[in-house]
């Protein structure tokens, strides 16, 4: 197939006040790159969309530099190698990229540290259970939750690709683990696929009690990557010395200014205080170290069925903005692929 | 002498309701118990006051279980056995007890763990640097805070024995050291006594802007036993990967209610997040298996001259309740110790 005179992509039209909307992104055709001497040029097939996409529309400080406006959006991709001038790397190659929200991207050889082996798992599950989701959710247990056998773990948002993660991790090491999901379909598959001891559903007009009946003994690591509503129902369920990493807030990420008071700001340190709590945020790059022996133990884990994932695959760029739209309301089932 | 036929003693008559008053304390005499087997009779030297106490006059959970109305207030003593029926303590031995607000005590042999030797270091200095309060400094630098040579570590309530003690270890460590004191007393004593880098007065109208200026490079290490108006002002600064060891929060122990709004929680937490903050309560006794070491590398401190200390000293039992309401607002200059 002749390679195309033009790459698809989309940019940051405009950021967002609150919520995104379609008119932040917009779609356009710019000419096919050359890669330069030490570089390649990747055909991206599958383009990953995660919560922190959205911090990245803002102007302020985050996880990362924003993406500025006319930039390309940023993302990780399952890409294809289709022409290289770096000796490591070979037309045909399957990689993990940043190749972001375009069908095709130059990169940098050195970069590309990981060739992807469709024989351990296949190849999306790079962007998901097996790629930064599943190791944000595996460094964020290792290094701060640190669950042991008979605790409670309590997840939000964990038909997400992290939750989901998190909450297999945690029953392998022995907890109880406690989901938190909205709708039938998610608390079904989390309870009765995944294995999680209790499922709840954080719309629920009685969410904080039934999340108090969920755990008798109190939480001993609150893995949070949501914030709001489930964060004020967990806190006064704190047991002395809980661990709460913090990988994601995504009730927040709309926010355009504090919510009214009072200012429970001072209560939230008492807490910390007078119950020896932890409470850390990290993205997984903060531990990259580790990424070897998650790749081993994942992909054991992954081969022997032991860890489940599921996806939730979006056809053509052109429908990643409505996705990402949907995933920060929680409207995806699973981690958000988008095939190119 | 003979033994008196009574004890002096201060119990807690009534809770507060936001600052503590005269009223909630009662001095009155008991009779003198006597040592069951495997106890000891306590003649009580010096008496310690500390932050904490106040958290225990509530009736409310914090890191202990309160003191009940008509029950003597709690409190680390430096105490000498009279009378003793547990074989490994023998009268005239002095020695660490919790022996409380009164002249005399009751305590278990077993519970006397630590004979005192006023050959390293004066006898006092069991209940303020070379006790709990710098043990307390000692390990929230040590498992916390892990100030690194070069980086900022700013320590609220710098003069008193927490504070004094976490500046000179992070010094001694190669940190920059930045103190916040009232009045300039302490300031010249933080400054010129104890080598911190700069010290600041809180009560400055421009504080926040001061602390500004004396941060340039940021805040690595916050070393929080304050909260308020401080923490507040810290915030902004702290760098990523900044750790935040919480020990103490004078400032809100008084509080009836919240503080008016806006809801500062959920920004707090997207602080912790964005810039991978590590919030950590803890008390001294947490890390209790450090404590030998302590005794080894702070007696070495005191002796080398490498690590100074101030004491504020009462004069008599009945002068405790004033001493301590002056402590919570800061009055004190150096460690309270009150000599009964």
């Amino acid at each position: 197939m002749p390679l195309s005179s033009t790459l698809t992509r989309i940019v940051l039209a405009a950021r967002p006040q609150g919520e995104p909307t379609a008119d932040n992104f917009r779609l356009e055709q710019v000419p096919m790159p050359s890669p330069g001497e030490g570089q390649v040029l990747l055909r991206n097939h599958y383009l990953s969309l995660d919560p922190y996409m959205r911090g990245r529309m803002n102007a302020g400080r985050s996880y990362a530099k924003p993406v500025e406006i006319g930039e390309v959006m940023d993302g990780g991709t399952v890409s294809e190698v289709i022409e290289s001038r770096h000796p490591d790397l070979t037309p045909g190659d399957m990689v993990l990229a940043h190749g972001g929200w375009q069908t095709h991207a130059i990169a940098d050889g050195r970069a590309l540290k990981r060739k992807l082996d469709a024989g351990i798992a296949p190849l999306t599950t790079a962007l998901g259970v097996y790629g930064m989701p599943g190791f944000t959710a595996y460094v964020g247990l290792h290094e701060i939750g640190k669950p042991q056998p008979g605790e409670t773990v309590v997840v939000a948002a964990a038909s997400g690709p992290v939750g989901a993660t998190v909450g297999q991790i945690a029953r392998l090491q022995g907890a109880r683990t406690v989901g938190i999901a909205g709708g039938e379909r998610k608390r079904a598959y989390l309870q009765d696929e995944l294995g999680f001891d209790v499922v709840l559903d954080h719309r629920a007009p009685d969410f904080a009690a039934q999340l108090r009946a969920a755990c008798p003994q109190g939480i001993d690591v609150y893995f949070e990557n949501v914030g709001g509503a489930v964060f004020d129902a967990v806190l006064p369920l704190l047991n002395d010395f809980a661990r709460i990493p913090v990988c994601g807030l995504v009730a927040h990420y709309n926010d355009r200014a504090l919510p009214a008071g009072p200012d429970r700001l001072p209560m939230l340190l008492s807490h910390i205080l007078t119950r020896h709590l932890t409470v850390r945020g990290f993205i997984q790059h903060d531990f990259i170290q580790l990424y070897p022996q998650f790749l081993r133990e994942m992909g054991g884990w992954l081969q022997e069925g032991r860890i489940k994932y599921r996806e939730d695959q979006v056809d053509g760029l052109e429908n990643a903005p409505a996705a990402l739209i949907g995933l920060l309301k929680g409207e995806n089932f699973g981690k958000v692929v988008v095939k190119l």
